[in-house]
C-alpha cells in the first residue's frame, strides 16, 4: 500500500491546484483577502512557499481562480437545466437554490466573489465580469420567457433578475451553516414570495 | 467678511468630525478600507496628519463613526414613520426606498457598512450589530403587523425581512449614480414584485 507521502506526491497538478484554491477560499473568508499572506496559505495547505509558487505565481492569480470556479459552477448548473427544458418558474427556483447551496458547500468562494472583484488583475476582472453579466442576462431571459409564456406578468426582466440575485446573494451576510433552515427551504420561501407576493 | 481660512478655523469640532467621516467614507469606497491610510485621509480633507489625530484616534474609530452614522440614519427615518402611523405596506415601501436613496447620498457609507463590519473594534462591532439586529427586527415586525391586519399573508416575517433587505441592499453591487432609474423607482418595482408577486 502507498504511504500517505507517496500518495501526496502522486497527486496531479490539477488536484493540487484545486486543493490550494479551496484552502485559499476558506482562508480568505476567515481572515480577509487583504490580511491573508502566501505564507499563511502555504502553511494551511501544508507545503513550502516555493512549492506554492510553483502552482500559482501570485495571490491575485489564486483570487482569479476562486472567482472563475464560482461563476463557472453557476453557469454550468444553469446550462444543464436549460438543456433539460424545465419551465421558467422551475428553472428560477433552481437558480435561487444554487447560490444558497453554494453558501453551504463553497462559503469562502461566495464572499470572495462578492467582495473582491475589484482586487482582480485587469484582464481577469473583465473576463469574470463578462461571465457574471452573461449569467445575469440568462436569468433576465428566463423571466422574459415566463412573461412570453403567460406564466409571469410583464415586469422589467433585469430588475426582476436583480431582485432574485439580491434576495439570494445577500444571504451570504446572514446565512449560517447548520442553521434551522436548509438552503433549499430558504430558496423556496424566497421563490414563493417572489412569484406569489406577500399581499393577500 | 471672514476669509475662507477664518471660516475654516471657526468650524465646530462636530462639523469637522463630520467632514472627516464623510471624506473617509468616499475614500474607503474608492480605494478600499484596507488600502486607504490616515495619510491619504488627511490629504483628502486638507489637514495635517496630527490635526486628523486630534479628531480621531485611529482609522478604526473613523470606521466605527461611518457605521454608526449609517445605521442611525436608517433607524431615525423608520422611527419617524412609525410615529406617523403609516400602514405596514406603505412603511415597507419607505424602508425599501431609504437604503436605495442612501446609495445615492451616502454610497461610501453603504459599502463600508456592508463589507467592513468585521474590521470594527470589538465593542463597536457589538453595538453596531445590536442596532442592525434591532432594525431587522423592526422590519420583520412590520410584516407581522401586515399579516395581523390581513394585508399580508402569513409568511415567515424574518425571511420576509431578509428578502426585502436582500433586494435593496444588494443594489450596492450594481446601482450606479445617475443611471436611468431613480432610487425610488427601483424601490417601487421591488416593492411591487414583493407584494404582488410576478406570477399571473
Amino acid at each position: 500500500m502507498p504511504t500517505k507521502d507517496s500518495a501526496r506526491r502522486r497527486r496531479t497538478l490539477s488536484e493540487r491546484r484545486q486543493e490550494i484554491v479551496t484552502t485559499a477560499a476558506e482562508l480568505f473568508d476567515r481572515h480577509g483577502y487583504n490580511n491573508a499572506t502566501m505564507d499563511d496559505l502555504a502553511h494551511a495547505v501544508g507545503i513550502a512557499k516555493p512549492t506554492l509558487y510553483h502552482y500559482f505565481g501570485s495571490k491575485e492569480e489564486i483570487l482569479a481562480s476562486i472567482h472563475e470556479e464560482f461563476i463557472d459552477l453557476l453557469l454550468g448548473k444553469h446550462q444543464r437545466r436549460r438543456q433539460a427544458g424545465l419551465p421558467p418558474a422551475q428553472q428560477l427556483l433552481e437558480v435561487m437554490t444554487d447560490v444558497l447551496e453554494l453558501m453551504e458547500s463553497h462559503r469562502g468562494h461566495v464572499r470572495v466573489f462578492f467582495e473582491h472583484h475589484r482586487e482582480l488583475p485587469a484582464a481577469e476582472r473583465d473576463s469574470i465580469r463578462d461571465k457574471r453579466d452573461a449569467y445575469e442576462a440568462q436569468v433576465a431571459a428566463l423571466i422574459e420567457q415566463g412573461t412570453s409564456a403567460g406564466t409571469f406578468r410583464a415586469v422589467d426582466p433585469r430588475i426582476g433578475a436583480l431582485a432574485v440575485f439580491g434576495m439570494c446573494n445577500w444571504a451570504y451576510q446572514w446565512y449560517r451553516i447548520g442553521g434551522s433552515l436548509e438552503p433549499r427551504q430558504i430558496a423556496y420561501q424566497f421563490w414563493d414570495m417572489f412569484l406569489r407576493g406577500i399581499s393577500t
